[in-house]
């Protein structure tokens, strides 16, 4: 029996994801769709999904077995608190909260509950690249890491979107992935903010010593480019381009970046969506984020903003981990 | 309701495609699977599947809607031919047959049923680098074609692998996606042998006075390589190698190619499943290679064995096609 | 003491090398530069050196060690046969001579003098990536070669130079980087002509059964372009585009070609001069193509020239080789 | 006349000098050679110069037009001095002294001998990738520059160069040409040191508010790779790796890197000294880096190695410009 899945939200990512429950991941369907508007929700349900207006209703109705949000930001807490009572599985679009408090009221609901039921949508470790870094890097193939470089460059955002915005929007991403690629706690950071506040360039520093430098660029014009090296003690890895072909033509050898993050995600995504549905169907939890680690997230991009004005390296502070996570 | 496909064989390619159907194909569900060995059938089967020795039983069966082959390929004929007398949508491995002559027998029952049930597992026609490689020929973006070159490298095959089996087995990739990429027939082709009868370098030209280049090496060792670029008047356009990393180390910066056809063409095999099956369950003629392809490519590669013996340049004759094929 | 080289012929070729000899090549000046229009030969002389209108008496002045040869193709014989006569080595630009026939008056002059005063200006024996790929064909680090794949693309050439003229002006430079890649002697070739005579694709096969495919194209439009890749029973070895840097823009990554032959060979020419006057200056003979490998080239384009109308494969034919050039 | 150079040192460095005099640049000869180690001298002379033992007697002979400096870092200043008193354009090895307090000493030598003869060794100032990078930022071609983003790997040193070493050896080259390819000034640092010393990532400002962001790793292993990428508003460029093949072998396709500096920066050693022969016989001042610049690099790899032990941003301090450097 195929699990059946509701999307809350229809926007660009909500849509997306029902695309995705659709066309790639047997073994769901997608039961229900919300959205405050109605047409959108039907749109995006593609008439074989029940249409909600208020995702409280779709969370508890006895058709849904697990949920997806993909709400504005300002709800998740909420709503993954109502997944939570309810007792189904949620995969909760990043971030999970936007604040480190809010974060935590999820954390601490989850380890009321005793279920480990929120699944944050950091889809970067079911993309083929970082697992494949993430692979080498357990099987020592490159030595101990030092250095992780990454680069989180975007062709436009409106004006309002820099600073602390390209942080809690587009930072959060590499706190999430440097983790999880080092398998390793972030203990300082600083941040370095170029001319007219965008690119910035942070540096963090890990548990074992290990400095993660991260450029985050969101008008960098040329194209959506996100990359990462790992540099170890005897080599390095890094992610490629995922490109198909290659052309020569008026004078130069090329080939395009993705316009935006969907493309160049829709593998992690789709990934990202077998793995959940493929838990929740069989009762565990999910190898994704974590509400933990969305806690962890939030709280340092959070700590990283504060960061910004200032000249000096920051010690990043984290409440003592649930053993219920260990 | 999802459309219930019965696989035949249980082999390397039979089983991969029964994995597919379970993993990556919504719409479809593994109803049953044949094998001589029922012990090789119920593996691949994955309990979810009725198990069959008998193939006639399994095309006939009403709890099959439609089916696999993934036999031997001399079983092909008469299976297709079995798959059309039942009305079955069929997704039949390459080659369709293993002589001309057998491939007319499939074309001209299907012309006679007057449904377009058959199709053939060239997959390549899926394979995101081909598939962005043929939009771009068709929007002008590099000009009219005037020579298509193709590398089809394998690591290493047995002795008894090489001369006409490359031909039979590999080059008849290269036949179909040529026709495929070009939009074009083939009207002569020409062999060179190299030393001890691998490679060889076969040169063809279509009927619109394109030429197409391909090596055939079945024993290169480094790797499973297939490549092809496409030149055009204004431009070139080519396969890039599918890579998720790249690595320093070791003096060198490199990447890995894949070990054989399955990671290759792992995208490609499952577009096709998706196509096929929502073809199938559409009632509608897949856009893969239909049987017509099929003959084509194993008349042409028919008389290209033919052709290795000899030094010069051989006309290709086909049968004329049947206005069906339209 | 310095070298006395004089040039012949002030056109692009020869300003070039009278630029070389100024600014790349320790050991030699530029003595002496010669051309029927004296202006031009005054400016490529840098007023360093005697300006003369007739070539022979610049071959035989008391002031030139050494002579180059870069007026038109037509003169090449008359002027190499001049320089053996005064006893002088000479750089000759290719193609030694505009016939087989004129080429092997060249070759018994000085098989008669005794002495190997003639190098031919097949500069591409000098590049650093055709001389890394020999050093690796020799060392066995690809094992024995099977095939040379050879692609020459020019930007764009006036209407008359397609044709037998891409095999005359373009092709020679194939043939003889072919038989010095690999240390083997061409037996066969076969051409096929693409749409309206450009681009060609000719296949040879050599003494030991390697087969050689080049694909020459004189219109490619996007840029000047040389390629090669050498593939042995162990792996391939090709050249690379030599670049300085990678950029990305307007949603590309890319880099450049060079405009045209004299960027991308450089480092060809300059080297190709040190090495002739380097064994000038020593008395010895140079380690270039000599008049031998000048006919042998100038004899297959003839032969391929012939072939371009024919639909099979021509049987190639040489006169012995005297043992001068063992 | 050619340029009478003597070279004090026959080390690794002043050996490759005297090679690239005498095989590389026209225009100058390898008059005098000086070394401790008389023998290594004669060796590194090629039997065409004068061997002193005194470089102070090489400096001040009559058969010396120019100098150049490649003895151990700390007889650099002095000898440099001994060149400005006897008025003889040199070209000292980085670093022009081991202590901003003695480069001070030489540029108010020079200041009051009032000629510019001194140039410091920063040999990427005449690399082709870095000099395309410089042309392309100050084309235009990417936009105002935001990001410089070094990496400098090293195979491997012995345990004593890590640390301070590693700024005053290599970091030093990232100071000079990060100044150079932006056309701006320093005015902060920041070092963050990697388990164990090595690696370092020192990120730096600009009094434009460009960030530049190094990594120095001199045991990376792999081999040796110095790789920049300018950032700028509207693209990026970056340094090519610069290599003349490509292989497909053991499953993978490569290139190399060089072993070590040497092989690196070949092109740019012989293209910096032919700049400074042309100025030094022309009595110009020469475009590569002056003592103003051998200076600030030397001060800021000063403040550095302070920096690495504390925690926070180091405002960098020089002493004012003066005038004569305008």
């Amino acid at each position: 029996m195929n699990l059946a899945v509701g999307v809350i939200g229809a926007g660009i990512m909500g849509t997306e994801h029902a695309r995705i429950l659709c066309e790639d991941t047997p073994g769901a369907r997608l039961a229900a769709i919300c959205d405050a508007d109605e047409s959108r929700a039907r749109a995006a349900g593609r008439g074989q999904s029940q249409v909600f207006s208020d995702p409280h209703a779709l969370i508890f109705s006895d058709k849904v077995d697990a949920v997806v949000i993909a709400a504005p930001d300002s709800t998740h807490k909420e709503l993954a608190l109502a997944c939570i009572e309810a007792g189904k599985p949620v995969l909760c679009e990043k971030p999970l909260a936007v604040t480190a408090a809010e974060a935590i009221e999820v954390v601490e609901a989850e380890v009321a509950k005793g279920r480990k039921l929120v699944q944050v949508g950091y889809m970067r470790r079911f993309d083929p690249p970082y697992v494949d870094m993430r692979r080498v890097r357990e099987s020592g193939g490159i030595g101990d890491p030092v250095i992780l470089h990454n680069v989180h460059r975007n062709a436009v955002v409106p004006e309002w979107f820099t600073g602390a915005m390209s942080v809690t929007n587009a930072f959060v991403h590499e706190i999430d992935i440097s983790r999880w690629l080092l398998g390793a706690e972030m203990i300082s950071a600083q941040a370095h903010c170029g001319v007219g506040g965008d690119p910035l360039l942070v540096t963090m520093e890990t548990d074992r010593g290990e400095i993660v430098s991260t450029e985050v660029f969101m008008n960098c014009r040329y194209g959506y480019h996100v990359h990462a090296q790992l540099v170890g003690r005897d080599g390095t890895i890094e992610t490629a381009v995922p490109i198909t072909t290659l052309t020569n033509a008026s004078g130069r050898h090329e080939f395009g970046f993705p316009d935006n993050w969907v493309p160049r995600f829709r593998t992690a995504y789709a990934n990202q969506m077998k793995a959940w549905v493929a838990a929740a169907a069989g009762g565990r939890a999910s190898d994704g984020a974590n509400a933990w680690d969305g806690y962890v997230t939030t709280s340092i991009a959070e700590q990283v903003v504060a960061a910004l004005e200032m000249q000096s390296r920051v010690r990043l502070s984290l409440m003592t981990r649930p053993s219920f996570y260990d």
